[in-house]
């Protein structure tokens, strides 16, 4: 039994004491502890395959940040690897795959992975359940096929992914078979997650914010959804389209159970658009820059925008890196402390 | 007397026979005949300041797509540099600022730039309108203040500009002053561009996006408001707020003429927050990649879906350089031919 399960609490709709506070990025640069960890490893793909360090880094923001759940250190790029596309990780550039996608018979040539492609994420996991001893749920996740198909395709980061959009336009069907096989690989990947011990599952799609309302709805939401179906008689799945500021109705409409919101977006719009959801985020990254009182300020505010049930709080996309720690320490706390 | 003034009647609101138009970027390299003249240029910022050669390309795209408008070629940044920030544009990396803004004393020695220090430009204007020889309307612009405050505080282009949004959050008031010392620069600049013969004149605001809606009223909006109060009494005004999806209803507030949508603005929801404003926009540049019947289809499909009145067609964003110039006629001669 979870000591503290606000999160999931939250997640399904139920009542809560108050809002669970979890930060994207939380295991991550921010702390300097992670760092000293991340140093043992030779390269970011090594340190991704190593169970003990990527449990110690997923333990790290509970213990130090004293956050109301731990995430799993992992990569959304680790399911086009155990596809048959590796990739590497440049420093300060971002991911980088020798080869990518650019016609059927590469598409042919990628497997479905089952989750035995992915043990080291799957050792990670039952390693940190067993370290967490049930103190805060463990989330598991996963890229949402569209970000990995436009990787796959694109080959690395892109301002406009217009490789991968061109893709579309020009091969729909292709494009839907590739879809498919990364929708399969995901559902897999995360029933095994969900098989090792995590409590609730999160889709990234971030790079959601490319596509227009129509491809979106056809090429990402559609595959959102069937991983959706297949999780959420399981476990919550939150769904995180960033940039995707059209779609909170029609996600609503998906089996999920919450929807991340990046800070663009209204509260209280994306609660007409979504009733029946739970929310997720959605604080500026930058607000933690700010001085503490503007900090304390901002993120009353929106807690009192959300409301305390149906709702968890986050920021909007990841930390950055050169945020100071004390900072988000202030933004856990000043949740943790709010008078609802 | 403009031969074709289809765009200034539909940014007016006047009835029009059909929609007008223009594709952003359509001075560039998506023309072989743009390269050609670019290559005569040492660089880039020596080709920005040499007004035969801007005018050979402004004209270009009125000779070649047979587009209803021209755009002056230039570039947003010409703007810091006429006060005192010089930048380089590295190929295929952006532009990129050897001194920054990083304190007051920085922005107390920025001067507020006035139509001399911009001369060039205004040279350019006048040699394209007498060359165009009033066949179609040309088109102004400058950045937006809060897009040529975030170059000057980054120093080059961004994903998130952390570090711009951090000066908003930690000095608002230094940002407040170096917004309205841009602000002022721009409309001496605008207006000596609409003295020299620009018929209509567009804010581009690039990293609206980057921006939560709160503040993008307070750091963007005001000045943009500002803009549109000093130029919209001599020329229409667009307001072009790349992924500021929230601020419809509140540019449509300014005095603005007509607003700029990006692909992933839905047409019928925008009408609905701006009855009173011509909207301009917004295919995605991707879809001219697509084969010649789903460009014919997709395009016809926006045209129905914002009505001949009130609207002038463009694409969501600039033009991709790799596109196929036919594609780019085919667009134009889908909207020319469409019966409405």
């Amino acid at each position: 039994m979870l000591k503290n399960d606000l999160l999931l609490r939250a997640a399904k709709g139920l009542e809560v004491e108050r809002a669970p506070v979890w930060l994207m990025r939380q295991a991550g640069r921010v702390l300097p502890e992670y760092r000293a960890t991340r140093s043992k490893a030779k390269n970011f793909i090594e340190f991704v395959k190593n169970p003990e360090l990527a449990c110690e880094v997923t333990i790290q923001p509970v213990d130090i940040l004293n956050v109301d759940a731990a995430i799993i250190f992992s990569d959304i790029l680790v399911i086009p690897e155990a596809m048959g596309l590796p990739y590497q990780m440049i420093e300060s550039k971002g991911p980088w795959f020798e080869h990518t996608v650019k016609n059927k018979n590469d598409i042919d040539n990628l497997i479905i992975a089952d989750a035995e492609k992915l043990n080291y994420v799957i050792k990670a996991i039952q390693l940190t359940k067993k370290e967490l001893d049930n103190r805060v749920p463990l989330i598991g996740f996963a890229g949402a096929p569209w970000t990995i198909f436009a990787y796959m395709i694109e080959g690395s980061g892109s301002k406009t992914f217009s490789k991968a959009k061109q893709f579309l336009y020009t091969q729909p069907e292709l494009s839907h078979q590739l879809l498919e096989k990364i929708t399969l690989s995901t559902i897999n990947y995360l029933k095994a997650q969900v098989s090792a011990g995590a409590d609730i599952v999160q889709l990234f799609d971030s790079w959601a914010g490319v596509l227009s309302e129509k491809m979106y709805y056809e090429f990402s939401l559609n595959y959102i959804s069937k991983i959706c179906d297949a999780l959420s008689p399981l476990v919550p799945v939150t769904v995180f389209a960033k940039d995707a500021h059209y779609a909170t109705q029609k996600i609503s409409e998906t089996s999920c159970h919450s929807i991340g919101l990046d800070w663009t977006m209204n509260p209280e719009t994306a609660r007409k658009f979504s009733s029946n959801k739970t929310l997720q985020g959605n604080a500026d990254p930058c607000l933690l820059y700010a001085e503490e009182s503007k900090i304390i300020e901002e993120t009353q505010i929106m807690l009192r925008a959300f409301g305390k049930n149906r709702y968890i709080c986050n920021l909007g996309h990841g930390l950055y890196p050169d945020i100071d720690k004390q900072k988000v320490k202030l933004f856990v706390d000043v949740v943790k402390e709010f008078t609802w």
